[in-house]
């Protein structure tokens, strides 16, 4: 139900992103007052049973979706992905102690000097040589003996490459920064101690972060209590199903929203499927005739985040300015890469990739 | 605009709390796709030119209404006061030095058990032993001679008090954690180091933090960059336009949407009076007959959050529930205090108020 003709475009932005138009059209319909409660979900109380049945049912859909084992809790915090680079050591990095850090992409990087601000730190495999264009190999993992945890980052926005399957860790509880590819396909939970994940890409609006922890590793942050600050231990969150102060409400209701939409949608398998045929049509365009060239490793590319470029900076300027007049936003790569990168989540419809491809050929006939 | 005849019903609630409806219409109108834009504000990337407006103005608004002199910065974060009590140690209390206290609330209490795992507190007065239904008088305030900073609570959203005149804390920098009277009257901002608030009381929904923070402070958040958390950090906020990560792009916007209503409605002078005539009709109506009972002493008694109760728990139950019937929600007391307690911020509408005090009148003729 839409109040009048909108016109929307096509955001390719990596995060915050497309959100599905359903979900959209039901935040709009009940922004008021919702059915029966007679307040806005941005006014009411976390303490009332509306929003205690809103948190309930997202925390329930998650585990439904991903299959969440019974002995892993599901938080929902504040901060950002950024936060949890430091709330991964320090609730999780006895003194003493070593963490693993796989150093894949640029984010990877910045997870690493938080953590060395926490305790040690070492750096099981780095392809920061490489411009980051692929993921550490398994036979490159330099693992240590006992490390605490093995942190991994499972898709890398800025630079187009994805896990296309877990690194071996052995028996070290394995930290996932997953967020850019949460839920785009299934995932395998039981093989991870902590996931997390800022819900912006796709999951929800900014301002939430999911963690997906293992309960025997809340022992380490319990160890911690007298030290660490409240806010800051997961602990905290666990005891209180993430209610020990306000949450983000209107956000985990937008979450628990789009959690619906994608049980509806078939599930983690069938949008898994669909993000496969989405990033394959833009893969095949990029590799149709070497005018357009990927910046990942082939095996390593991303299913979320298709980076490409061009011959020259210029062409590259055109292209962009180009697909904007055409109302296919946000193709310009991360500042730190430059290129043009398509981020194509969940939310984001077929239809936008079919555009995007017809403009690239397009595009092509007329520079090429 | 609305779309259907939407029922809504008067919400006393402490927070998150009311929110002017222009500003829910505005929200609902524009939820599909921002005028010009083509995205919904739950999906633009917070690196678009759109966001960076929609955050300037806000900074600039913030100015504008608290006149906040050009030595001082506006940052948004996450994480709710909460987390302030923590990251206001962790900022501004260096190595050995010493902060003092005001204990005047619960939420001052819990503010220094957070400090307190950062490093050495004094509480400089403290009315706990009153059950905190007073503020410390400034007689009572015992100060260290060169403490790092002085907190203080300025409105105890719990127990129903707020400070009439700030406190004189000789040349050390005041803190003040304003979550629950922000914006809700004249703020001399000049006479504050640092102010906070979480946003869902006066300024918008929850999932936002807005500090103000007097330059000279960011020296002491510099000295401890190598070890404090980058999201920790009140520098990484100022430095970076609170750009550093992905703010929570929907709770800015709306926050920007309350800034421009306030200004309209006359700013915090015009405000404060409306805060100041509501008040005074629910404590008139409390104090008329002894049929209610006042728990905050008279002098410290908050504009905003007015606590009372009745001769017995089953009458004060049998209070909240017959109000409820009649559309007042949300007038239960906190648990940790009981009884009753009407918030009425800034977006609490004033015929609200007098539909309490007809049920007031009515229930104490049925039950008296």
């Amino acid at each position: 139900m839409s109040m009048t003709t909108v016109h929307r475009i096509h955001n390719f932005s990596a995060g915050p992103a497309v959100l599905p138009l359903p979900v959209l059209e039901e935040i709009q319909r009940d922004l008021l007052a919702l059915p029966g409660v007679g307040m806005s979900i941005v006014e009411i109380s976390h303490r009332s049973s509306t929003f205690e049945t809103i948190l309930a049912r997202a925390d329930a859909d998650i585990r439904t979706l991903a299959n969440v084992p019974s002995n892993y809790r599901v938080l929902f915090l504040q901060g950002g992905a950024s936060l949890q680079f430091s709330m991964v050591p320090m609730n999780l990095l006895p003194a003493g102690a070593i963490a693993d850090y796989i150093d894949g992409g640029s984010w990877a990087d910045k997870a690493i000097a938080e953590a060395r601000k926490v305790g040690r730190v070492q750096v099981a495999a780095s392809t920061r040589a490489e411009s980051y264009r692929r993921i550490p190999l398994q036979s490159e993992l330099q693992l240590s003996r006992d490390a605490a945890y093995v942190h991994m980052t499972s898709n890398n926005t800025i630079e187009g490459t994805e896990y296309k399957q877990l690194p071996d860790v052995g028996d070290a509880p394995l930290v996932s920064d997953t967020s850019s590819n949460m839920f785009s396909g299934p995932i395998d939970v039981r093989r991870h101690a902590l996931i997390y994940a800022g819900a912006q890409k796709n999951m929800g609006p900014a301002g939430l972060t999911v963690v997906i922890i293992r309960e025997d590793l809340l022992h380490r942050a319990a160890e911690k209590k007298s030290s660490l600050p409240t806010m800051l231990n997961y602990g905290t969150y666990a005891e209180n199903r993430s209610l020990y102060n306000t949450p983000p409400v209107f956000a985990v209701y937008a979450l628990g929203l789009v959690m619906k939409w994608l049980i509806g949608e078939g599930g983690l398998p069938a949008i898994g499927a669909r993000n496969e045929r989405k990033a394959a049509k833009l893969y095949a365009e990029i590799d149709r005739t070497g005018f357009y060239r990927g910046t990942a490793a082939v095996p390593d590319r991303s299913r979320m985040n298709v980076t490409f470029r061009l011959a020259t900076e210029e062409l590259e300027n055109r292209f962009i300015a180009e697909s904007e007049a055409e109302g296919l936003d946000g193709l310009k790569g991360h500042r730190a890469v430059g290129g043009m990168r398509a981020s194509i989540y969940n939310a984001f419809p077929e239809a936008g990739v079919d555009a995007l491809v017809g403009f690239m050929k397009d595009f092509e006939r007329r520079h090429g």
